[in-house]
């Protein structure tokens, strides 16, 4: 089964606590590993769970507040000390690339990879794709320029309904075809409608992250629909003037974000640092939205 | 009784492992608080360590590889969040100071208090003083230029010797003139000598940080009869060959560095990722230098 696995690195905000790292999470789509947002002290949890820094070749940052990007150098190094070869792509926005650009001129002199930076713009774009995963950027409202990012897969090729190729005789060379939907003519001209040959393909998975914002109506068309939704929720109800002002969310503005945008499944993160437990923020968000998670340092889920 | 107080926040090296952080150290000089490389995490152990962030005022990094200053963007955002007030100098090189300063002004526009760079040389230079200790770079041998940190206390006054200045009816007013070392004249005319009215000042305390270095006899003399020495033993003895590479030193090296400097105690630290407990590393430098301990993450020593 092919895999597509969130991890979860950090879901602590800004200020540190023993009990939770800044922001980095780590996409393992097929083996091939995406990050998104790397806090201090993101390559030690890579090594805590197991994940492969060489398998890693695209780190999307989502804005310029340290707590998701100060790890960023200490990460590089260690990836050029520990020798991966390829390509490092970044994706981040202009100053970023610049003032991490200046520190790996300066530190990662002789990385035995490239280093490539990929400037993202505000808005809703695709910023990344393959034959199998669409990256889009997620317009998100914070105190600075910030994206949230949608991971999609794309469609895939049907199910064969191996009785009726059978049947109806379909040669091998043709079924690449048909997986893809592709009716089949036979020789008297008589034409067999794909449906009757394939069955559903599996469903497109898409999940998104989007933090740090406050919620508006803007990023609900990007994310519309998805399976499973990260969103901050850094404060409890009763602090929505301290989530306002800080262009942060309460819990129940995730759980609504996950309502108005349809997702099946919320997970909340980005804790601040007054809360001894997540209890609290669990109940709240749960009561506007049930199928909702704690993130946790540490977590990984499985979406498919 | 004054402090005088070494903390050992990482003792690794470059290549991150589960059991060491990267290079820092705080020097905690009666609540004062001096600070000795940042390496990534250094604010994390801050936290773990009970250590105050509001009375950090000074730090020091000795040169500009990653496991030794990818800490400070970090340590400094949380300085500003937690609302310190004051000054914080950072004695750096000027490399560093250009690109941590770029950092810092894109990262801390807020900031609550005053950054300053201290441009520190090469070489063997005072670069901090106030009236009880004084600080001193100690020059290095390393693959990119690199100095240590002395730190030493300033000459401390004598003790009166109480029955004697009795005796001899020594007015209030002349007591620190006494402390200081001055004979007293009695109104007679008679010089009573200070070595009869005090007793010694207690020994000024000296703490010499000397890491990344192979060893070279050219920082011998500015470490000459420190109390305790800490010098990194990157290596073994059968990894010399790495050390001499890497410019590091070896256990050996370590201990012989004592040795030449007439140290009271050696610390050795840095070690390398490839030591799953550094036993051998204690044995090797105890077999030359015996008064030698391990450095480790949470270690508090008191100097005095």
């Amino acid at each position: 089964m092919a895999k597509f696995q969130l991890n979860i690195l950090g879901c602590g905000s800004a200020k540190p606590t023993p009990r939770h790292n800044p922001s980095s999470q780590v996409i393992n789509f097929r083996d091939n590993l995406f990050m998104i947002d790397c806090g201090e002290g993101t390559q030690s949890m890579m090594l805590r769970m197991g994940l492969n820094l060489n398998r890693l070749n695209h780190i999307f940052i989502s804005h310029l507040h340290g707590d998701h990007c100060f790890g960023l150098p200490g990460l590089v190094s260690t990836m050029a000390l520990q020798g991966k070869g390829g390509t490092l792509t970044i994706h981040i926005n202009k100053d970023g690339a610049k003032l991490f650009g200046d520190m790996f001129n300066y530190f990662c002199r002789e990385c035995p990879f490239e280093i490539k930076f990929n400037i993202i713009e505000y808005g809703d774009n695709i910023i990344y794709e393959d034959n199998s995963i669409v990256v889009r950027t997620i317009p998100l409202k914070h105190r600075v320029p910030t994206v949230g990012f949608l991971f999609e897969e794309k469609p895939k090729m049907r199910h064969i309904n191996r009785e009726m190729t059978d049947y109806f005789k379909v040669p091998v060379y043709k079924m690449d075809a048909i997986r893809n939907g592709e009716d089949f003519v036979l020789e008297n001209g008589e034409i067999i409608a794909n449906s009757r040959l394939t069955k559903d393909a599996d469903p497109c998975i898409k999940y998104a992250y989007c933090s740090d914002t406050m919620l508006t109506d803007k990023y609900i068309p990007t994310i519309k629909d998805v399976d499973w939704l990260y969103h901050e929720a850094t404060y409890d109800n009763a602090n929505e003037k301290n989530a306002r002002s800080r262009y942060h969310s309460t819990t129940t503005q995730a759980a609504e974000a996950a309502i108005r945008a349809n997702a099946k499944n919320l997970i909340i993160g980005h804790f601040s640092s007054r809360y001894h437990n997540e209890e609290l923020l669990l109940q709240e968000a749960r009561a506007v939205f049930p199928n909702t998670i704690l993130a946790n340092e540490g977590l990984k889920i499985d979406f498919i």
